[in-house]
């Protein structure tokens, strides 16, 4: 059996049991009923997920940042050269990047994967390499990735969450490094949702209006030349547009659901590898956290069909895991509530007349 | 000279030349410029505020809790018995309360100050007992307190934020309980934004929709009796329509300004406390963060007043502090991007083509 089917065996439903008990137990604690808002049904969730009530404390934390290169890079939707994404991964090794500052206030240690960077990248502490290949091929040409190396990057991202949880974290957040890599979210997310490929586009990291409109055209023509339609296979698909980091969240997002250990998605590059990872396995979507709500539009009309309202919304554009990590705090808060707050009869405290 | 006056004379603006510097810096850390949304914008600020870029780390941190009752609540403006002010001062004193576990999740200390509970609190460890009366008198009938019990509560309020910061605090969080304590907001900010009553007056903790009519209406008898204007003197308005631990939050956000340390407003309490402290000395509002958007419509409506966007957004409507203390990462996380993150320059990573 494959890492990927026995992955995919291994999912259980979330707990009904430990979700009713979180149920009643919001009831009994000292604030109103509902006046926690979202932060209420998180923690349920997290019951759920955990198979117990009250959860346990959703730390330590980790953080994997899949690093990927893309062929499309080529066709020149973006304006940042290649050689940015190793450059970046260094910065994450010396903890100079954002995604290092953010996981020093949450607490988090960040994970760096080299599942695909075009170049060598030297081994270094803190640096798992486990490259697939040197970059994708240019999807515009013919698939990015073969079937063989599409599974070969979920089982990283399956060991990744593995190793993880094995070393004691209880919960996990997605990360990616790539340059280009909002290409390949965007004809995932088009595919997957029958959406247009101009309705789910967006700017990366920043693009003017002429890159944009051949971002969108250079997407149609892969969707094209691949001949990827909604009912193929989700593998086929994401073989055919997808990138080395998106299968390797693909792998991390299935691999946490079997575990029973939540997992915050950050932007649209874990927003379309959960399409695709649903499609493979429905149950592991209840297993899944929306860290933030991405400016690419794409990041949206994915959390749209999975169903996931996302906890930050502060007009991030950054990927690495930022806007997932700014998450930590909330989920963490959401668990302790269940755990910490003392209820009307423990405390004393008249409830509402 | 009196401490409102002596602390409104010491208010000065935030620093131009620290917010030039942020924006510079921003510019060139590996990131693309914008890439943070609302957090680089935020960091931005903070340096203004501590007058250097870039900033100090935003901590320790204290959230002060100010706890008062409310003569309006024999109007029947809320379902829940005025016993549970006193009752929740018991169990933020003994860390029971949903602030306690927030403020542990974020490394927050938690001060409980009675200034103005109905009931005798007996003296436990962490209490400051600043008790102005047992409750404001019921402003439907007359001022809710005179202008010397507001002058004395505006002076707790300035004590505590000196003490915080006098302790080592560079980050201060409001906080408030009070039975019935979402009736003066309603009342304060439609005299001093001009709006209907009815579109600022919310639900508080739970109230139905008849309770919710009869508020409206309490309220606008409050305002018609006790002839307030947007034209008042905003102490008189304050005195009309407040309550003790409205006018404690304005001296705690006066006192944060002069003494240029940030503070986090939480709900609809702090927001109707910032307009009136606003009214009193406009430079103070550079140094308020409005920590989250309360489900309370008077929230949104001072927020837009002052001109802030909210960090958090989870439909909270518990008060305490909560929403405010959800947003201490986010402060601190704004200001590690300036303080952390590498350059493109000594990170050796391309910048944009």
């Amino acid at each position: 059996m494959s890492l990927l089917t026995e992955t995919v065996a291994a999912i259980e439903p979330v707990s009904s049991e430990a979700i009713s008990a979180a149920e009643l137990r919001q009831s009994m604690l000292t604030k109103p009923l509902g006046s926690l808002g979202a932060l209420e049904e998180l923690g349920t969730r997290l019951c759920g997920m955990y198979g117990q009530c009250p959860p346990p404390m959703p730390e330590p934390v980790t953080i994997a940042v899949f690093a990927g290169d893309h062929g499309v890079h080529a066709q020149g939707v973006s304006p940042w050269p290649q050689e940015v994404t190793t450059q970046m991964v260094g910065n994450f090794l010396s903890g100079g990047a954002v995604i290092n500052a953010f996981g020093r206030q949450v607490g988090a240690q960040v994970v760096v994967i080299d599942i695909g960077v075009a170049s060598e990248v030297p081994p270094t502490p803190g640096l798992q390499g486990r490259k697939i290949a040197a970059g994708t091929a240019d999807m515009t040409k013919g698939p990015a990735m073969t079937l063989t190396q599409v599974l070969a990057a979920i089982d990283v991202g399956i060991d990744v969450a593995r190793d993880a949880v094995t070393a004691g974290s209880r919960l996990l957040v997605t990360g990616d490094m790539g340059i280009a890599n909002t290409t390949a979210p965007a004809a995932l997310i088009s595919v997957l949702t029958g959406m247009d490929v101009a309705d789910v586009t967006g700017r990366g990291t920043g693009i003017d209006n002429p890159m944009l409109a051949h971002k969108v055209s250079v997407i149609e023509t892969a969707i094209r030349v691949n001949k990827v339609s909604p009912t193929d296979d989700p593998l086929a698909v994401l073989a055919a547009v997808g990138g080395f980091e998106h299968a390797g969240v693909v792998g991390y997002l299935l691999a946490a659901a079997a575990l029973r250990t939540p997992v915050i998605l950050d932007g649209v590059i874990a927003c379309s590898a959960a399409l695709v990872a649903r499609a493979i396995a429905p149950a592991a979507a209840d297993y899944w956290i929306a860290g933030h709500r991405s400016v690419e539009p794409g990041a949206s009309a994915a959390l749209a069909h999975l169903g996931l309202a996302p906890l930050v919304d502060l007009q991030l554009r950054l990927g690495e895991g930022s806007g997932a990590a700014l998450a930590v705090p909330l989920v963490q808060v959401s668990a302790r509530i269940l755990r910490e707050v003392a209820t009307f009869d423990s405390a004393g405290v008249s409830n509402k007349e």
